[in-house]
């Protein structure tokens, strides 16, 4: 596995792969990698000749209050698990190189970046938008992979290539879970054991959207009821939403539902901030099942 | 010479050219081509091996009270200097295609943005980022050209590439003007006969300053004092803004002046809105005459 710390140095080096027609496959990631990450790799391994994984906490996508300091980091765990789920190459670029001296350009999307974890976190999709575009267009990968724990992330990234035309497939890989079924996620270093216990039941709450959905319920007030009587069993953690939304444009679903929508969580467990959610599919396990 | 107004099929067709290691150059305008843009084109003819240009009048550019709908229009004539002038390949876009429905992201420089133009066109350089970015992926270029005559748009797209790591090299080509130094510009179509002759004070305001430099003089004060001076003699101009900047942020040049900066007017001559700049070398005519 090649390791590359400057933007050049791996342009160069894909340059060459790129002529010889390789396809490339691309996983970005803040680090402190799980196997939510490793499964992205895989995926990306499968479909494409070639997988390059970025490692870079991203300032800009912090809030000034929030855990930018905290955010675990442990670069040669993260390496040694790279290069095992078969990496080929890292870019680890520094602050300098991503942001420069007098960097200024902001990719916003205002619809999509301001609902939900928009408003609970102003500016964090434009962070978040500015850095893949970034990204992108310093790896030029055929295909870029990112998992569904961040949906709105998700939404946000394929709505921007879209936007702006990028030559670049976004691929969505399912989450990744515990036993206990608490998605995989960095933050949940965090937990203690009484919070790691507590976080279940934001799973627990989806599990239920999606089992009245199967039986055919799809009203949104009556499902986002059902995600709040659960959350709110759970002294230890604090409500920021569970909503019922359109898929792609994450607006609330309207009253009489859709065939296809998307619960979202997001709560504190002590003083950590989680997300989950689950696509519903109104009555496809009947289908299933005949 | 190709016409596309489907990016797919423009895609398709460079995609094959570039595998055959085709150096692309492109040449993005909004047609009602003049001299200025076919120097674009020679240049880009000269440096690359193939030349694409666009012709798109973007409505995100243009503030609601300005000359969109106005804005002159002639495909036929466009058509016909491109391919005279060794285009081969011209896309033209719908506004379906560049902003279908759901479209919103926008990208953004906030300081090189707001300055100047960016103050009597608010958004304007949004717009103008915005779309460039999506050409600039669109077409993939090794090398895009724009003219001095937009320093400023040269400014805004040059640092959005750089921040963006878009891997496309930008060139600047020299401003074309007509025998009398009138910046060769879509709008002077709007003049008439008496405008057209007002309008030529702008350049030479310009060359005032640029004499005034050659002979030693750096303060912004005194070049300024100068070229608005020049242009309150013509009565039908009303001035916007007479400004001598640094050229990289565009900033008001430092008291005491540098090496290198840039005046820059923006001017209403009846109600058509000019804009010209020259840039400012500290006595190099002198020496280039030792």
């Amino acid at each position: 596995m090649r390791t590359f710390t400057q933007i050049s140095a791996l342009r160069t080096y894909l340059r060459g792969l790129r002529l010889e027609g390789k396809e490339i496959g691309f996983v970005p990631t803040m680090g402190a990698l799980h196997e939510g990450h490793l499964s992205l790799v895989q995926r990306a391994a499968r479909d494409c000749d070639l997988v390059v994984l970025s490692i870079y906490v991203n300032p800009r996508q912090f809030g000034p209050n929030e855990d930018f300091e905290a955010y675990p980091r442990d670069l040669q765990r993260d390496l040694q698990m790279a290069s095992s789920a078969g990496v080929d190459a890292v870019l680890i670029p520094t602050n300098e190189e991503m942001y420069p001296n007098g960097y200024q350009t902001v990719v916003q999307l205002p619809e999509l970046g301001s609902l939900l974890d928009g408003t609970h976190r102003p500016g964090h999709f434009d962070g978040v938008a500015t850095v893949v575009c970034k990204l992108l267009n310093i790896v030029q990968p055929d295909r870029a992979f990112f998992g569904q724990k961040d949906y709105q992330q998700l939404r946000v990234i394929e709505q921007m290539v879209l936007d702006l035309n990028l030559p670049c497939k976004i691929v969505m890989a399912p989450t990744v879970r515990a036993e206990d079924g608490l998605a995989l996620s960095s933050r949940n270093s965090y937990l203690n054991d009484k919070e790691r216990l507590a976080a279940t039941v934001i799973h627990r709450s989806l599990c239920a959207v999606v089992e009245l959905t199967v039986r055919g319920e799809k009203r949104p007030k009556v499902l986002e009821e059902c995600m709040r009587e659960i959350l709110e069993t759970e002294p230890l953690l604090k409500l920021q939403y569970a909503t019922i939304a359109t898929p792609e444009t994450l607006q609330p679903a309207p009253e009489e539902g859709l065939e296809r929508m998307v619960a979202l969580v997001a709560a504190h467990v002590g003083r950590t901030r989680l997300i989950d959610n689950e696509v519903l599919v109104a009555e496809t396990r009947f289908k299933d099942l005949s």
